[in-house]
């Protein structure tokens, strides 16, 4: 849609990866969790159920699709999908890639320590990859 | 399906609330939060994307139904949706109502402190409610 714009503190911690049909996708810029971050891009959207049923169903799929090719990229343990928004109001889902090793594990990423922004380099490495296994044009 | 089986440690923190299509519906036993829990009745299934695509849009449109019913029956600021699975890894997507005031807020639920039961009678009458605001037979 024409008007849409992302949140601003989306926009500034993280990086855009492409454009699935309903979701901008974005890589939460923190080196601690491969993360990816999906916007369906539509404005004044807060809660999944705000979405037409049709448009839940895409949503989901998509926010699938961003899980298991981030899973296949990072064989990763498990994939934690959440909409929570009690900060950011502009609905948006998380999928994030989990290891046994990882700084957080079992517990939830989300409020966990202070993001760790990725080296430039890698970050962009990072994009590049994803953004060709989802298909997602930048 | 015949064959379906509740993950025990699902078994023993939640109580039954009802059925819906593709999900059964559970209670948190946490008076802490408003809390559901949608388990798609499938066996063998951990991550949203091990689903069909159609299971996908059908299991995240009852969670959305969910999550509007449990807005309207506690005022909530924010509905929290999660499908995180570390420990427990039976598919099941939390919905929990979340509120300013509450004891995590703006933090996730999910490892945070420990879960404090509901006394029995207001969980069954919480239980009640939350059936016939689904529609959700036991």
């Amino acid at each position: 849609m024409d008007d849409f714009r992302l949140d601003p503190t989306l926009e500034r911690d993280t990086a855009f990866v492409g454009a699935l049909p309903r979701c901008d996708v974005l890589l939460m810029d923190d080196c601690r969790f491969p993360w990816l971050i999906l916007v369906p891009r539509m404005m004044g959207v807060s809660e999944l159920f705000d979405l037409e049923p049709a448009d839940q169903g895409a949503v989901m799929r998509e926010a699938a699709i961003a899980g298991r090719t981030l899973k296949s990229l990072t064989g990763a343990t498990k994939i934690n999908i959440g909409a929570l928004g009690n900060i950011v109001r502009q609905l948006h889902i998380h999928v994030v890639a989990r290891k046994e090793s990882d700084a957080a594990w079992p517990g939830p990423v989300w409020g966990f320590g202070a993001r760790e922004p990725y080296v430039p380099r890698f970050r962009e490495g990072m994009r590049l990859k994803l953004a060709e296994a989802l298909g997602a044009p930048a």
